[in-house]
This record gives structure tokens, C-alpha cells and sequence, in this order.
């Protein structure tokens, strides 16, 4: 049984026009005043068909195959068929679904693009990240570029016809880029000699583009000490003037590959930077922030991978749970006629897709709203509501990254374990899987990072604000909501944890301004809590939008789904913010005791 | 940083020697009457030298090599070292350590063993598993062979001259053996010619011992269908002469290997009868209840697994965690000197690391209980001390399996987050743990399956009995250490929590009563409280002996840290339990009602 995906078009329209209404959203910005449902809709087909047809048949031989790196060229040769798909890529118009039209973009909307990635990262993450970081180099200097460096870079990254990376890990600084050593001297001629070792720069080199536009993090001579001291520089691969004619090779290569657990089809490169000549990106001694730009879409990507990752491994292990048939039902023969029954029938079988399924579906629909935040963020022309929607994406960020990485780990392993010991083989997929999904919780800041930014950073630093105004938007709904008897069972679980989110806020952040170290010890419990009021929220709508297609007499077997969905959240997944509570509740006190010695 | 390895012997006697007082039980058996603190300590510094001078060194290269097949030959290679680290292993005694001096053996408690392959076990999982398939065959063929079967391979399997290995799986059947295939038609000699398909044999076929004894399962022509119709056999990979002289080579090879996520030192072999010679052992139709005899055996040994992957992950994580610096910490620069901080000195990589070692500590205690419980179950001359002893092991194996492999997967998930982004790149070794234990909640007996083994079989079936027992010990400790002032931290939620179970248990087997998929639906968080249960029993004991230790003027630090291990247990861990009798107590009407359509 190979691996299938079917691009869940139906449920990713449920979430854009029946649960946020998104058109009638973007209609309202300037920018995306054209848009509508049968645009919408017909992307997503042609992007499903593209990732299910293109690249979902690359993925397992990649993962096998992998990269090989030519250690006299430098050259890297990605897996068999991954370049052909690239170029299909790029003839089919898709680098440039959300990019700026200035600069050659359709300039549809990001909440599309998210859907289309969904689909990309479920049919291969590994190929995916190829295109994917091509976005981050594209933002940066979208958002800092001189007009020259905008001009040469953003048509050609638009295009798909150049690749980016982003270039900041070093051996003995991942997540405290202030340790960084890379040197950047000025030549004199307005560009600069770039030194130094950068490490997991994903598709950092390969045969797939006519050139790579690296991001680059280096010290300027002058450079204050830590992450005051970091600037930003473009080093292309190969110099190119003006009218994008490739010139010579830069003194930039891969002297590596990483040998990682997963995502085997992309190149992760051990970068040497040896005098290579780049150019500034915004100010000097301010790269981190012109970075952070990148960082923050690039969260909500690595959600979105995890997302993918949930879905692909849920819809396979549903076929199997399907299609093996082994033991009886506890209540008696399901299929008298088979020698067993399929082992979809077994409780804890459906628990564990469920699971999965109810992931699925509550991260889709928290990336579309995040998406669609992020659009208005970026395109409304009322200044509020800008201002709202971008603190609303400031705040979900973290949790998108952090919340569906966690989740997205547990699903997959709960769908290859739903194949018993097949799960285990390669051939099957599902290890795959579990393997690409884990880097999902590391990079682009640890799960722990993410943690901290939302509770020490997004949460107490604006004495909860943005918290209190997602409190805001989830209580209208449940004073909506809550009159109604349907509504009962997800309303009032909603409105309990709503209550406890605020005094776990509280107490947190008066525990907080006695001992730092209490906002470390509760951060990651935090976040998971939060997510699990964001989900609770979210399942409620779609709970909701189920119920009143039901009482309007539509007898779509998707609606009874999404109602047992929700059902199972609340009843499995909701309560492990039981146990989240009281473990942030219990401070940092057993943590901290431990003398560093005695560990 | 290589990664490295210390027999935790420190911890192994502080549990053998001041929490169980093993060498008072131990001796207490007549089988057992010479065995002392001094032997014991010995061997677990013997065990150890050679877990981690001889074992650990070939662990990662073995991952990265993998096992060969030659497909003319049907002759497995495996990684270099292997075959030479088994000889040692041979030529050093090991192999006999536990086995019946009646064939050999040393006849020392399956207790020592147990520690002898934890340690192993933290040095290489891959390369401890051909030794530890041995055990099973050993076990099934002493307790059930012919006196001709156990004379010619019982002194063979205890040296190590000879391996063994388990044919159960067929490629449409795992969990419900009832479906298998394989035949077994008697030839007139009282031999039988066996064929079929096996796969994901475990050491199915290697370059490491003169002879591979196969136990296989198969159908008599007059079987009944189902489980009750399959008979064992004993199939070598050479005939031989009852003398031990090896003869032809038996119609039984190694077809493929599998591509595995993991354990990749270890071959998975698909296992081709063609016609093979085996003999039968035991009675016909009684296979299965022969096999699980050694499944039982095999069920402790994959919890041993998952400890030992615990503990070096842990250590290795640790000595990361002293090592890397990044960010200062929350309260202020704890190493001013240095450009950041030991990343140790953060809440959360705490938080990690002491989840690992509350984790292999708490499974240590457990496991060496369980151990020791089986010494008395096979050794002991009062038979109601034998039988209860016995009712604990069946009790207790369940969870020794499910529990300590799913807390295995997540302490090597959180060890390897520790490492960052290192974490994922295999020559750090930390994902080779992961992928490792990933194994271990698949195999012999899903997690699930083991859920239902506990739920309705250990406890529902005998209306509690085996759980009252378990829950009068820990009752009676809970009112000896109850009126202890510096107890009351441990003994309160430990009494709260044996409350609950009481409860739950009740409550379950009413609604089950009704409804048998009641079972099904709360079995896997079942079995996670009840494993709670006994960690919190087990963390509680040694709590208190650590309290009396330094109350009687101990200040070996060694009590500190099992202190502060206990109060993370009870303040970060045990909350899961609110979790997850919630999540029991919700029944299965959310996993149930979801047409199979609608998946």
C-alpha cells in the first residue's frame, strides 16, 4: 500500500468560507479586493494537484536516496526527480502566489499560500523547505533592501528562478545569535568581505536554482559586543549585475552535509563563508531585528509543516485501520464474513486517529485565522485594525510554532503506531513521518524559545494585553454562543478554561516579579494551555457552523464528522490542561533546587 | 563530544541493597541461598565495564552501518564489532548468568540480570538484543522441550555457543496470531516439515554464533482454526547431532532484511520455510501459551530496553547541558566569566533532564521490584509466596512494558530537545535513541495491546484480586510512613492517588459490564494512571530512605539529589494523572459513534 494523500480541499474550504468567512475579510483590504470563493477554490485544487501529483510521489524515494555532496565541486545533488519538480514548480507560476506584484507576485493573499503549503509540506516536507525558504530571504528584503538589492533579488525570488536561505546558526550559537562570530569587513566599495562557518542552513546549496541568495548574519568590525552587534547581509552564490547576468562564483560553499534523523531530502549544509563578498540589508548593527521578519513568518511555516506532516500521516493511517483486519471487536464480530475484523473497530485505534484528526483539523483552522490575521496585519488601511491584527499574529505566533510541533509529533506517532510493527519499516511511510516531524519542535527557535517568548515576551511584557483582547474576542463568543442549549457542551468547558487561563496568568506574573526563573518553569506548560483555549475556541465555531447547517436540514456527512471531532476534543484532549495547571502551578522550586553538580 | 556512558552501579545498589534489601529475599530462597551484597556488587561492576567498554563504542557506528543480506547466500553480515563484541561476550560468561546450573548456568537471579542488561541495553540496544532473543528461546524450550531438545540445546543457548530467536509474525498477522499460516506437516519420524512466512524476525539470521535455534509457530494439518490450533516448533538453522555436531543446513534463510527507523545494528529478517525440519514443542494445538512464556520474559526485557535508553540519554543530555553555553540565565549571569551561561542553569532543559532521570530512576525501581517478585515467583518453596509473587509479575508486566517504553519515548524526545538542533544530527547520537525507542511501544504486544492485558485480563477479569493485593502493600506503607511528619509530601498524593484507582477501577468495570468497549476506550490512560501509581509508590519508599540516611547524619549528596528527583516526580510528573482519569473517565461514546465511514 504506497502512501496516498488526498489534498483535504473540502475541509480547508469549511475553514476559509464557512468558519471565517475569509473572502469577505480580504475584500474589504485594498489589496486583495478581487478575490473570491471561486479564486480561492480554484487554487487550492491546482495547488492540491500539484503537491499530491508532483511531489507526494518524491518523498519516500528521497527520504531513502537523500543528498550527495561533490566534496571537490561543492556541488549538491538533491534526490532523484526533486529538480524536475522544481521546475515544474516554477513554470506553474506557484513562487509567486503571494508575493508582491511590484515585483512580479500574483499578490494573493497569505491565508492562500498557507493552504497551498499545507498541502506542499503533507505531500513533502523535505522538498518543500527548498521553495519555503526562499519566502524568509524574499521578506527580508522585501522589508530592508535597498532599492538596488530589491530590484535584482525580489523578481528573480518571485520567480522561483533563484533560491534563499537564511544563514544564522553557528557550532556554538543556535539559539543566542549574540554569541556569533562571523566577520563582515568593508571593502570600500560600498560591499563587504564576509568569514566565518554557518551550520543547518537548510538548502543551503543544490541543483535546483540558477543561483542561491544567502541571508547572512556577521559582525561589522566596529560591532558592539552580543545581539546589539549583528548585521544582515545578502551573499548571492554567484554575483550577477544588475540585470540578473550570473557573473562569478562567490566565495561561498557547502563543506558539508548533516547526517539528520529526517527531512533527508533536503540539503542541510555546513556553510563556509570565505571572504565573500555580500552587500548590507538595513542598518548596521541591526540584522537581528531585519531577521526577526524572516523568524516570524518562518514560525508560522514551521507550523504549517507539522500541520501537514498531520494530516498526510492521519488520512494514511485511517486507509490501514481500514484495510487490516486482525482480532474481533470487544462487542462481537463487526465483519462476520472476513477471518477479523478491521482494526478501525478497537477504541483505542479510533483514539489514536481521532487524535491525530482532531489536530488536523483545529490546526488548520488556527493557522487559516492566523493567516488571515496576518493579512489584514499586513494590508488593512485602518491603522487599528492593523495594529490588533498584528498583535494577534505576535501572540499566536509562538503558539502556532510550538503548540502544532508538539501536536504534530504526538499525531504522527499515534498514526504509525495505529500500523503496529509496519509502522516501524521505512517502505510504509509512517516513520518518515515521525522522523521529518521532529525537527519541526527545534528549529526556528526550540519549542522552549517559542515558550518563553509568549508568555515572558507576548504575555507579561504588555502587562497582557494582547492575552486580554483574545480573552475579549472568546468571550463574545461564548456570551453568543452560550445561550444556546446546543451549544452547552463546548461552551461551558471553553468559559471554565477561559476562567483559568486569566488566573494562571495572574499568579504566574506575580510569582514572576519575585523570581525570573518562575516564567521559565511555567512557560512551556503555559503555552500548551493557551494553545489548548485557542483550539477550544476554534472547535467550538466549527462546532457551532456543524450545527446550524444541521438545523437548516443539511444532511452532509461532513458536518456529523466535524460534530464527532469536536466531541472527541473536548471529551480526550481538552483535559490534559488538568494536569498542564497544576504542573505551571507548581513553581520553580523543584526545578531549581538540584545543585547543577548533582545532576 | 563522543557519547559516553557510566553504569549507574551507585543507583542500581542504592535500589537492590537499601530500598529492596534483594540479598534478604534473594537468600531466603533455597536456589538463591549464596548469593551476597559482595557478589552481587561484583558483577554489576563486571556487567558494567563491559556494557561500556565493549558494547557502547560499536552502538552508533552500527546505526550508521546497518546490517547486510547477501541474497545468494542468504548470509547476513552485521556492523563491524559486532561479532567480536559477542565473542567477548561468550568467552566472559555472560550469556549463562541467570540460566539453570542443570545446563549450565550460574543460576543468579534473574534480579542481577535484569541490571546486567540494563546496562547493556544503555550501551547498545541493537547489539543486546541477539543475546537477548536468546533468553526466550532458552526460556520456552526449558520450561516445555523434551528431554532430547533441552539436552541438546539448553547447554548451547546458555553458553552462547548457539542464539535463538521467536518466529511469531506473519506479514497479515501480528497482534492476533489466531490468523497465522505457516505448516507444519509430520514427516513419520516424529519430525515435522515446516512452511510458511515469517517477518520481523529479531536476529533472524546473523554471522555471530555457530547456530540459530528458530522457535516458530505453526498449524498442524488436523489444527482447529483460531488461536487454539497452533502448535511450537523448535527449527534450527543447522540440524545437529546430539552430540552439539552441526549437520545441513536447514530449509530455512533469510529472505530480506527490513529498512527499519531504528535498531538498524540489529537484523529484522524476513524468514523463508521452505519445507523445513523442526520438532514440536510442548503438546499440539498449545503453542501459543508455550510462547508466552517466553513473551512474558520478553515483555520485562523491551521495558529494560526503554530504561536503558533512558538513563544514557539522560546522562548525555546532562553533560550537554554542563557543556553548552547559550543565553544567560532569567535570574542573572550564573557564569560571568563566560560569554553565556551552561544552559543548565534554564528552568525548562531542567524541567527535561529531571523528567529523564525521574523516569530511569522511578523504572529502575521498578523494574528491579518486578525482577525480584520473579526470582521468588520461580524460586520460592512456600507456595502462597510463590503464587502471589506470580500474581504481582502478571500484574506488574503490562505496565513495566507500556509504561516505561511510552516514558522511554518521551525522555529520549525531551534528552534530545536538550541538544537543540545538535539533537538531530546523528554522530551527536541522541536521535539514535529516539528512533531506537521507538520500537519499543510496537513490539512484543503493542502498547494497546498491553493496556487490554492489564485492564482486562490482570484486573477486571479476577474482579481486582491481583490489584487488591498490590493495593493492601502499598496501603500498609502508606499508614507505616503516614504519621511521618517529613513524609507528608509523598505519602499525601500517593494515598490520593491509590483512592482514585480504587475508583476509576470500579467505575470502569461497571460501565464495562454494559458495554465492553468501555474496556477498549479507557484502557491506554488506565494503564499510565496505574503506572503512576506504582512510581509514585516506588519515588515515595525511596524518598523515605533517603530522609532516614541523612536523619541518621548521611550527607552523601547521593540522598540530596534522590530527594529532589522524588519532589520533581510528585510536582511534575504525577499531576498527569488528573489528565488522564479525566480522559478514562470520558467512555467511549466519542470514540465510538463516528460512522468507520466518516474517518
Amino acid at each position: 500500500m504506497p502512501v496516498s494523500y488526498t489534498p483535504p480541499i473540502r475541509d480547508m474550504q469549511f475553514v476559509l468560507h464557512e468558519l471565517l468567512h475569509a473572502t469577505d475579510t480580504l475584500r474589504a483590504l485594498p489589496a486583495h479586493a478581487e478575490v473570491d470563493v471561486d479564486t480561492v477554490n480554484a487554487i487550492l485544487e491546482e495547488g492540491g494537484k500539484f503537491a499530491a501529483g508532483v511531489v507526494l510521489p518524491l518523498n519516500l524515494p528521497g527520504d531513502a536516496q537523500g543528498c550527495r555532496l561533490d566534496r571537490d565541486t561543492h556541488a549538491v545533488t538533491t534526490p532523484d526527480g526533486f529538480a524536475d519538480a522544481y521546475r515544474q514548480y516554477v513554470e506553474g507560476g506557484w513562487p509567486s502566489l503571494s508575493c508582491d506584484p511590484e515585483h512580479g507576485g500574483q499578490g494573493l493573499p497569505h491565508t492562500l499560500n498557507q493552504c497551498f503549503y499545507e498541502m506542499l509540506n503533507s505531500a513533502g516536507q523535505a522538498w518543500t523547505m527548498y521553495p519555503g525558504l526562499s519566502h524568509g530571504a524574499y521578506e527580508a528584503l522585501h522589508a530592508h533592501g535597498t532599492e538596488a538589492q530589491k530590484k535584482l533579488y525580489l523578481p528573480r525570488l518571485t520567480s522561483g528562478e533563484w533560491t534563499g536561505t537564511m544563514c544564522l546558526t553557528e557550532p556554538h550559537c543556535g539559539t543566542d545569535l549574540g554569541l556569533l562570530r562571523t566577520k563582515a569587513e568593508p571593502v570600500g566599495d560600498g560591499t563587504y568581505r564576509i568569514t566565518g562557518q554557518k551550520i543547518f542552513i537548510s538548502a543551503g546549496e543544490h541543483d535546483m536554482a540558477a543561483n542561491i541568495i544567502h541571508l547572512v548574519l556577521a559582525r561589522l568590525p566596529d560591532a558592539p559586543a552580543g545581539s546589539k552587534g549583528i548585521s544582515l547581509f545578502v551573499v548571492p552564490k554567484f554575483h550577477a549585475s544588475a540585470d540578473g547576468t550570473l557573473g562569478e562564483r562567490n566565495a561561498i560553499h557547502c563543506a558539508a552535509l548533516e547526517h539528520k534523523m529526517g527531512i533527508h531530502g533536503n540539503s542541510t549544509c555546513q556553510m563556509v563563508l570565505d571572504g565573500a563578498i555580500g552587500t548590507l540589508v538595513g542598518e548596521p548593527h541591526k540584522g537581528l531585528a531585519a531577521m526577526f521578519v524572516m523568524m516570524n513568518a518562518a514560525r508560522l511555516g514551521v507550523g504549517c509543516q507539522s500541520l501537514g506532516l498531520t494530516e498526510v500521516a492521519y488520512q494514511n493511517a485511517v486507509a490501514y485501520a481500514k484495510d487490516r483486519i486482525q482480532m474481533r471487536a470487544l462487542t462481537g464480530p463487526k465483519a462476520p464474513d472476513q477471518a477479523a475484523d478491521p482494526i478501525l473497530v478497537h477504541p483505542d485505534v479510533r483514539k489514536m486517529l481521532l487524535t491525530a484528526r482532531a489536530f488536523a483539523e483545529g490546526g488548520r483552522a488556527l493557522l487559516c485565522h492566523t493567516a488571515l490575521r496576518l493579512d489584514v496585519a499586513l494590508a488593512s488601511d485602518d491603522e487599528d485594525e492593523k495594529q490588533s491584527a498584528a498583535d494577534e499574529v505576535a501572540l499566536l505566533t509562538p503558539i502556532v510554532k510550538a503548540f502544532l510541533t508538539d501536536n504534530g509529533w504526538l499525531a504522527t506517532s499515534h498514526c504509525q503506531q495505529v500500523f503496529g510493527g509496519h509502522g516501524y519499516i521505512h517502505e510504509w511511510g509512517m516513520e518518515q513521518f515521525v522522523r521529518d516531524a521532529r525537527i519541526n519542535m527545534i528549529y526556528e527557535g526550540t519549542n522552549t524559545i517559542q515558550s518563553l517568548d509568549l508568555l515572558g515576551r507576548k504575555v507579561l511584557l504588555d502587562n497582557g494585553k494582547k492575552l486580554k483582547a483574545l480573552g475579549k474576542t472568546v468571550q463574545e463568543f461564548i456570551e453568543d454562543a452560550g445561550i444556546r442549549e446546543d451549544m452547552q457542551e463546548f461552551v461551558n468547558p471553553l468559559a471554565d478554561l477561559g476562567d483559568k487561563v486569566s488566573k494562571l496568568t495572574m499568579e504566574i506574573g506575580m510569582k514572576a516579579m519575585g523570581n525570573p526563573d518562575e516564567v521559565g518553569a511555567a512557560a512551556v506548560d503555559y503555552l500548551r494551555v493557551v494553545g489548548h483555549l485557542v483550539f477550544a475556541y476554534l472547535w467550538a465555531r466549527m462546532a457551532q457552523v456543524a450545527l446550524d447547517r444541521q438545523a437548516a436540514g443539511d444532511t452532509d456527512p461532513f458536518y456529523t464528522a466535524k460534530l464527532h471531532t469536536a466531541r472527541f476534543y473536548f471529551a480526550r484532549l481538552l483535559p490534559e490542561t488538568a494536569s498542564l495547571i497544576r504542573s505551571a502551578r507548581s513553581g520553580s522550586g523543584a526545578l531549581m533546587a538540584m545543585d547543577a553538580a548533582l545532576f
